[in-house]
Order: structure tokens, then C-alpha cells, then sequence
């Protein structure tokens, strides 16, 4: 289900930016038993990416209204901003209309052993744009992530890394990625590409709670392939860990339970309520 | 006035993949007394984007019929191929039906002496990517020419260079750029940034048929502003002599008369008429 500025709609104008020129940032959300996880994070984020890209964000109050006509109760919760309709050409008119969708659909359906056993992951010959104007921003550019992704077909390959100019470990197709090693934990820096992500951020202040070592660092493939452990991050899966990087492959490490316990109470912390549910526990 | 897949409508489903991920390419073409200016070789162009991104082009037929159905005499007209409609996730299942969509809006009311006075242009902060997996594409993520476009309102700047990371001119936000030095006609080599435009392959084309020297090569910022003459090129501007860079002023060139007549004659040569225009010789 969809709704375009707040009604029930399954169709946009052909002359809105995101069409024309991907001219807008989304975010994805899990929400489950009708509370979404980390809204607040997600919220503050995609303020920060709208003003990154000097789009005028929606209120607060006014997403919410819209997510709860949605009515979800264990759903993947999008939502996109675009900068609004303009006829062609790139130039912005004063006080453009920017456009807002929600949209719900069913929660990905990951094999149940997933999290147990682990990714494997392979490494994309499509590297990762160089662009700071854009990097740590989730916006609607996302071509090099649909070309990555044709790159496999192998059900059982979870998820590609994707590598900059330079060689240095950016990011999943869909996912951040966290590398543990001697104890410190770490993610690479996405100050000139790639794209932050909410659950990545909330894992890093699980392991600074846990007395965890964190810094944000640059790392080269082969570098990665020696780490204690690594996992993939984003809102929808979670935190997974990888059991296969090319050649290596790596055994459950003893932070997972730790990090996966932490996450857990970060989870039912920072979750919102947007759909009223019966109360089970009444007769 | 726009079509989708054929059939007038200004609307297109919020699951298309150019609304989520800017997954798809276009083509700007200039329109006048009802023919399409170099529309040969703006098709082989849409074929060859759409094979980079593994998108099934539409035939050639089909979009001139789409085109005629506009009924344009004079306009500009865009098309804009899509992967097709997919519910959420990067994954391109088989069989993906793309979408395309062509749009006829009124040619940009350019001021009377712009061709003879030369355009002024700034340079951009913001720089074009690195991408080489998407470099000369002229793929629907355009998001960077947007922010270079919005870093001024001078509304007698016409145009601003972007440069990539390492300093070198790739293009304006809106054109090619052509660069005449020592009687070589050069323009940067677009293998890892930047769109390719059939309006500056075309003036390459007249160039060399009129006994200039032509090269693709790299150019700094401070290389081209000591050059003899610079040009801008799109497929609505043509060729758009730059009078001033910066610091530095531009007189008119001698070789913009030979430029301009060549462009002409190939423009005549190579447009084709999709509307019957009433004979005006007749009666």
C-alpha cells in the first residue's frame, strides 16, 4: 500500500524530480507488531539528508499521520521525499512543492537460518561513485547498487561488497558493514561515498555500551579478509554476521551474542507505536 | 504533453524503478518544423545507454510512433526509458517490462544574442563522480547536476563547469564542453566521469570534416582558461561560444563561423520529420 502526500495512491506525477533525475531521499523502516523500530534515529536522519540535498523535510507529526494511515503491523516501512514537479531542466523554482510517499510491504522473508550460520558475501566489480557532495546521504541515486546487484544470481550468496576507486571496503549493496578486529570495532569512513544507515549506528552505540573499542577507519579488502569477524548491517536484516569473504571463512565469533543481545534492548527501547494492537494478555 | 508506453498520461505507478533508484536513461532531442535534429543518432545513443544498464531498449519504430503521437513541430522532446516497476530491493526479477515515457515541452526561450555575445560561466563547486560503470551514460541519476545547478541564481551566469576529484574539466551541469587550442579541437575524455552528448560528437564531426585537429584528452582548470576558444554544446543550445570563464574574457573566434555553418549543414542533413507540415510553397 501507498499513499502520495497523505492519500491512498498508487500513481505520481511523470513530471516529479525523483523520476527525472532521482532528485529525493528515502528511508526504510522495520516495523514490527506495529511499532517502528529506531524512528527517532530515522527521523533525525532523513532531516539531515534533505537538508544535505536542500529539500524542505516534512514535520515529524505529519510522516507519522501518513505511516499510521498505513496501518502496519509487521511490514518494511519506505518512505521518499522528492524535491517535487518541474517541467525540465535542472533548475529548483522558488518554493517547490517537495512530494512525500509511504509505502508498506511484507517484511522480506529470510531463511531461518540466516542470522545462525551467516552471509556469504562476494566482492562487486562495480565499485562504489566517488562523490562527497553526496557521500553518508541516502538519496534516490542508486543506479551503481542496481548494476552491482545484477552482478549475482546465486540465491545463496547473501550480499556484495563494494570497493572505491582506491580499493577500500565501502559498503554492501545493501547493507553497511562492521569489521571486528583486535577488539576494536569498526566501520569504514563515508565521508567521499557510500551511504549511512541507521542500524549501523545503533550496533556502534551497542558495542560503545559494551565497553567495545569503535572508530571509523579505512580498510582494503585483503585487510577485511583478516578481521576477527564481520557483519552487515541494515534495518530490515538486522545484524548479520558473515561466514564467507571470497576464500576466508569465518567462525561464530563470541561479540555476536553480546552485540545481537544489546541490539535486542536497543530495539524494544527506540521502538515507536503507530498501530494500537489488541492486548493479548487481557481474556 | 507526455505518453507512457504509448498512451497519453501524465501519471506512472510510484513502483517505478526510476521513482526509487533513478534506474533508467533518457535522451534530450531538439525538434524543429516537425523533424528531429540528428534523431539517428540520438536513438544509437538510447541503445547503447540502455545496453550499459542491461535495459531492454524499446525498437525503433515503437518510439518514433510514440514521438509522432506528440505531434511536435517545434519542441523538446525527451524520452526516458525505465527498468520497469518492481514492489521494493534492488533485485531485477526476469522479464522486467520496462517503461518509456516521451515528452514534448516548448524549446527554452534562449535571449536573441546569446549565440553572438558568447555565455558567462562559473565553476562549480560541486564535482562530477566517479563512476566509470556509469561514465557517458545518460542514465536518470542526475542528482549532482542538480546541486551544481542550485549553487547560483545570476541569471546571467549561463552555465557552470563541474571538474572531477583530481581538478580536470568533464562538463557543464547542462553541456559538453569543447576546448580550441593550437588549432586542436579538443574535449575531455569521459571514461570515468560524465554523460556524452550527441551535440558535441556532432560538432567533433564538422570539425574534422573541416580540417581541424580533434582529440579527446584532460584538461585542468587552469589549461583551458589559457585556451583560444571554449564552446559549450547540448542538443537544444547547439554550439554556445563561451565569452567568459572566470577571470578570464573570451573574444569571438574565428573558427566559431566555420563551426557554426558545418553544425548547419549537418543539421539539415541529419533531421528527420516525423510531422507532415502543410506546404507552405504551395498555393
Amino acid at each position: 500500500m501507498r499513499l502520495l502526500n497523505g492519500q491512498p495512491q498508487d500513481l505520481i506525477s511523470m513530471a516529479d524530480r525523483a523520476l527525472q533525475f532521482g532528485d529525493g531521499v528515502f528511508r526504510t523502516m522495520r516495523c514490527t507488531g506495529g511499532a517502528i523500530e529506531f524512528w527517532g534515529r530515522h527521523y533525525t536522519r532523513l532531516q539531515q539528508d534533505c537538508t544535505a540535498l536542500g529539500i524542505v523535510c516534512p514535520s515529524e507529526e505529519i510522516l507519522l499521520e501518513d505511516l499510521r494511515r498505513l496501518t502496519p503491523v509487521d511490514a518494511a516501512l519506505k518512505i521518499i521525499i522528492t524535491r517535487g514537479e518541474t517541467a525540465r531542466g535542472y533548475v529548483v523554482p522558488d518554493q517547490l512543492q517537495p512530494n512525500r510517499i509511504v509505502q508498506a510491504t511484507s517484511l522480506p522473508a529470510y531463511p531461518e537460518k540466516l542470522h545462525q550460520e551467516g552471509a556469504k558475501v562476494r566482492v562487486c566489480n562495480t565499485r562504489a561513485s566517488w562523490q562527497p557532495a553526496l557521500a553518508g546521504v541516502k538519496h534516490l541515486n542508486r543506479l551503481e547498487n542496481v548494476l552491482a546487484r545484477r552482478e549475482w544470481s546465486d540465491p545463496s550468496v547473501f550480499e556484495g561488497l563494494m570497493l572505491d576507486r582506491d580499493g577500500y571496503v565501502i559498503e554492501g549493496v545493501m547493507s553497511n558493514v562492521l569489521v571486528l578486529s583486535d577488539n576494536i570495532l569498526s566501520t569504514p569512513k563515508l565521508e567521499q561515498s557510500g551511504v549511512s544507515g541507521v542500524m549501523c549506528e545503533v550496533v556502534f552505540d551497542a558495542a560503545l555500551q559494551h565497553g567495545f573499542g569503535v572508530e571509523k577507519r579505512v580498510w582494503t579488502l585483503d585487510e577485511i579478509k583478516k578481521a576477527d569477524a564481520i557483519w552487515l548491517t541494515n534495518s530490515l536484516v538486522g545484524l548479520l554476521p558473515v561466514s564467507e569473504l571470497c576464500d576466508r571463512h569465518f567462525e561464530p565469533h563470541t561479540a555476536q551474542a553480546l552485540l545481537s543481545a544489546a541490539l535486542k534492548q536497543l530495539r524494544q527501547k527506540e521502538k515507536f507505536a503507530i498501530v494500537a494492537l489488541p492486548d493479548m494478555t487481557k481474556g
